[in-house]
């Protein structure tokens, strides 16, 4: 099998490369819902982590504010620590911060950064609060700041900003920020009850206990003020913001948005006019087709118009466990290799064998038709649905392999037919 | 105004910082439609490059192919050279490669990489050859390869897969890479002819003189390639893969789609089956509604389903020179600066002045809408449109600023009514 560590030209003399893993030391503040995830994907992720990135993560402390609580089985209790002062007197190579706000994230995030290490972190609040000076403080100790999951869970919003979007003058960053509401609101489209909808939303682990905070657009506020700061360089504790949020009755807001014909979304947007940037986050009434309306359940979507290339939309999970901590470790892992190794053992590469419908038309003649129907048969190939329209035939199969309808258009070439095919993914 | 360089906390101890940003010496080889951008975007971005970034970057030479061409007003004639090995003579910080093809782009990429230089490239038929040596050739001499506008022009999928995603576990990647063909099956979809949907595309910018690689399929193979190298750690000459374009009847296969109740699109996809990793890209008929039925146009989509992160989507312009150059300058400055800095003179945060309609919807009583006419009326703000479902009462306000809307509400409050509001994006 191949590998990416094949070289084609031997006559580009190469040193060899390194044999032994770096080691990356690892202290985690926080193991609720993001940090016990975190842990579990570094126990089952370990080996594909060294192999792709080329380093092992070791785990050496973990700092909790209660001992009782129940933890993951993949974490050794001797790391647990309720000592804050024993916690920061790690000297860990990065400390990953999931507890979540400023106090005492704030100390901890200080503490690593003083000192040249990384901190990574999914705090919102801490970073809209002292996200500058933190960044500062990674610069100035050659330290290195990581929030990536702040944002958008799953969605590499940060980084879209960070390292390449925001260079070329970004002109409006908009979007769906929080999960929590906008999972709410798509169940009151559905119909449900607001207190049947918040409890739905408790249960499935997107909102907390009190959902305040996102019932009042606070938290899309945070979110909002780290897009801003990336996107135009504006203090995040500068931004002047109007907030409002789907709070106090958001059965009625959501009935107002099917009266007008349209979906009621908490959208946070900041946006640069003639006069400066100007930012909100509170309720929209937005079609039901658009990117806004489509948004649907716990997803969030990005909207980012730059003046030179465009605009993107970036969408995906916004709110739970796993994704939050898929973004904290990939932050962890970030900067570890240049460019990802080849996995340990790499999949490999084979025929599509998978069965689809298809489509296969052919124009003029009965003839033509006679032929379709007989080579189809002939190959095994039992057809579904045959449609005419004007001269032309379309016969839809049923789901078959490919090399099935390879075999039937063999024959059919020889016939002088080539029908134009094209695999379905709509129901007919 | 605030920067981000304040410090709250002034028991930090800080060493100054660095006053001259460093130069970037860039060498450029090819100056045309995606060259010849990058040529302005540097010119016109320099004073913003620097102050984000901290680097100065320096055109030293540019290579091109015949020297009688008409050039960007903005790119010194002196820096032009025809001798490829002057070109690669100049010991440059960065090589970006903007040629396409493998000759001579491959001897200009091994001769950067090999000295430890970094070498930015738009070319995918290179990397989709060459790729994982050209990588190697980087790691092994501290080099550094960038192609992120190699796929999908201007949206960050390079990025997102090798720094984030690459590393949970993706399941499949699939997407719409090509963007001329989307194009033209968009305009076949509204009943263009094809021969004019293809001029009009080539007129746009979008199309080669000669296609032919667009409409076999060819592109979005080479690309397609790359996407399952970052994804699945396979090397992308050994991906085996099925391809058809919408040659030769594009015509046949809008209308087959039109027949079916669907759109035809050019589905580039790799999955991870039981058996190994599959690929194929050719015509298939999607939903209207889905996210490939949606993208339209010129514009590219990227799903990417990961097995611990849910599936995220990442759509924006994926041809012409602006984007693909955009994504080029992004590669350039990425790592300059760890975490950007704010612009030179980055904008004023101020008030939300801008008009929108607004919804203020009340419950119940005749006095609470005569109040609430009465007032808007008062405010200064006049109504557009009045609806009525059941005991609630919706007005929709002509576009007036935030202010004359709160200046309502503190009057509605005084008299016991407190409106829901909305901005109102749809149509009433």
């Amino acid at each position: 099998m191949s590998t990416l560590l094949e070289i084609e030209n031997d006559a580009i003399r190469l040193p060899p490369p390194p044999r032994t893993p770096r080691t990356l030391r690892v202290a985690l503040a926080g193991c609720g819902t993001v940090g016990g995830e975190l842990v579990r994907l570094l126990h089952h992720g370990a080996a594909e982590i060294r192999a792709r990135h080329g380093v092992r993560v070791r785990l050496v402390r973990v700092l909790v504010a209660h001992r009782g609580r129940p933890r993951p089985a993949e974490l050794d209790p001797a790391l647990l620590t309720t000592d804050l002062d024993a916690f920061l007197a790690e000297d860990a190579d990065v400390v990953v911060e999931a507890i979540g706000g400023v106090d005492p994230a704030l100390r901890i995030a200080r503490t690593a950064l003083g000192r040249g290490r990384r901190l990574v972190t999914a705090n919102k609040a801490l970073i809209a609060a002292h996200g500058p000076e933190l960044a500062l403080l990674a610069r100035r100790h050659r330290g290195r700041l990581d929030f990536e999951s702040a944002v958008a869970g799953g969605i590499p919003v940060i980084r879209a900003l960070r390292d390449s979007l925001g260079l070329t003058g970004i002109a409006r960053v908009r979007g769906i920020l929080n999960g929590t509401t906008n999972f709410i609101l798509t169940r009151l489209d559905e119909g449900w009850r607001y207190a049947d909808a918040l409890a739905d939303a408790q249960a499935r682990g997107f909102a907390e206990a009190n959902p305040a905070r996102d019932l009042s657009g606070e938290d899309a506020t945070d979110k909002l003020r780290i897009l801003a700061w990336l996107a135009f360089g504006i203090r995040p504790d500068a931004l002047v913001l109007r907030r409002r949020g789907i709070d106090p009755d958001p059965e009625r807001l959501a009935a107002d948005a099917r009266l007008l014909g349209g979906a009621a979304r908490l959208v946070a947007e900041s946006v640069e006019t003639e006069s400066g940037v100007v930012a909100a986050v509170e309720p929209v009434i937005v079609p039901l087709a658009g990117p806004l309306g489509r948004t649907r359940g716990e997803e969030n979507v990005v909207l980012i118009e730059s003046r030179s290339n465009g605009g993107i939309t970036l969408s995906g999970p916004g709110a739970g466990g796993g994704p939050t901590a898929s973004s904290l470790l990939a932050d962890l892992v970030r900067g570890a290799g240049r460019l990802a190794r080849p996995a340990a053992e790499p999949p490999v590469p084979v025929n599509d064998t998978r069965e689809h419908r298809w489509a296969l038309s052919v124009v003029r003649t009965i003839h033509a038709a006679g032929v379709l129907d007989r080579t189809l048969a002939r190959a095994g190939v039992p057809t579904s649905t045959v449609l005419a329209d004007g001269d032309r035939r379309v016969a839809v199969t049923e789901p078959v392999g490919w090399q099935r309808i390879d075999l039937a258009l063999r024959v059919l070439g020889a016939e002088l037919l080539a029908p134009v095919v094209s695999r379905v993914e709509v129901s007919v």
